[in-house]
């Protein structure tokens, strides 16, 4: 059974939880996987806690992690890029193996090594989550200048807000940039971001890398293979 | 909190998701109510119970309800119409309120009295749950006739394996035969109808009542006013 640390953002994790439901294998709801979502809108912004802003949102991440291990997840998953800064705090405390967004990212890059553009909340940027784990996998990480970063950081509370055409707009000119800067591929790095570029088409389309699509894929795949899950009800 | 009892069909649980987010008065992450859903895959088929032609649902059902009350849970909602066949046996298994999708929509019913189209599941239709409810508040209700009902459960199924175009042409097809004969409004009373006409526009549009969203505005309500919520980790 899949569990879900949601909530971070609440839209974010609606559109996680979609793109897990169209990534399964299915012809009729018996055939879809089990899974329990967290919706725990309490967690602190972990953008303000990484920059030195606001209150440490690990604790209320820890609580849930726990939460979902014992209503009996098997594996979890945690729909926001930023939340990673404290993947390998929470994976210390559970025996549940919790997926790695970047991870599941990096198996869906095109290619071997080159540098890929990363839009992403100010937090992850200056926690380095993705340059540190790509460059594991041979790739090179750009992210925007300090104005460019504003402006995306800008953007995804506008989506968090449900302003979504701004949003578009700045998060659109943004990974243009970035493309024009010679990256190959573009990470839509925060969960946020997939729901406002979701109406973008063309030739920026294909080089767009959705994280919240390949966190999906990962999390199917690690539940519909090996061992059946067991069945609601949960062992609470 | 908000307990969810999903599954029902899983994209249906993801649209009613989303709907309580858009729902929601709020401007960041923390400003959202606290949900738990439970993607309950393994609940049999509804209509087909009711039908007399599957298993029972109604164990497992009650297994998530009370899943969701140890949980901690202040009110439940069930984004599967048919399942409100069962509405009043799971209601007798918790002190826990569950709401009521038939009163979520009558609370949003144009006037008084007059004649509902319902486009339903054959198990709502058979087991009478909008007629019922609908006539304690003075509306009469429509249904399909054999053959239009047969189309619209095709309908359905084909949004459950993820075939939206050929459910939407069957739907919208369906609910203009409703305004003909002289339906006022034309309820979606089945979670996976608003994901296939998601896209009808014009004024079809304006006589659809999208029981999902109704059910989720109700939800909301419940969980912003009166007292505030505890905070996860939940009471497990």
């Amino acid at each position: 059974m899949l569990g879900v640390l949601g909530g971070m953002g609440p839209m974010a994790t609606v559109d996680f939880m979609g793109k897990v439901v169209q990534n399964t294998p299915a012809a009729c709801d018996q055939d879809h996987i089990q899974v329990v979502v967290c919706m725990a809108a309490n967690i602190p912004d972990r953008t303000a806690a990484i920059l030195g802003e606001g209150t440490d949102p690990f604790p209320a991440m820890r609580a849930t992690v726990r939460w979902l291990e014992t209503a009996g997840a098997t594996c979890i998953a945690i729909p926001c890029n930023t939340a990673h800064h404290w993947h390998a705090a929470l994976q210390a405390e559970t025996s549940v193996r919790i997926l790695h967004i970047v991870d599941a990212v990096a198996d869906t890059l095109a290619g071997q090594g080159g540098c890929i553009g990363v839009l992403a909340t100010s937090g992850t940027v200056k926690a380095g989550i993705y340059q540190k784990r790509l460059a594991l996998r041979g790739f090179s990480c750009r992210t925007p200048d300090a104005a460019g970063q504003a402006e995306v950081m800008r953007a995804i509370r506008l989506v968090k807000a449900g302003q979504l055409a701004e949003a578009t707009t700045i998060l659109r000119a943004q990974a243009e940039a970035m493309v024009a800067a010679g990256c190959r591929q573009v990470v839509m790095a925060c969960t946020e971001i997939p729901v406002a570029l979701a109406t973008v088409n063309g030739a920026l389309r294909s080089v767009l890398v959705d994280a919240t699509e390949a966190l999906a894929c990962a999390c199917v795949e690690a539940c519909t293979t090996g061992a059946a899950d067991p069945a609601l009800p949960l062992a609470v």
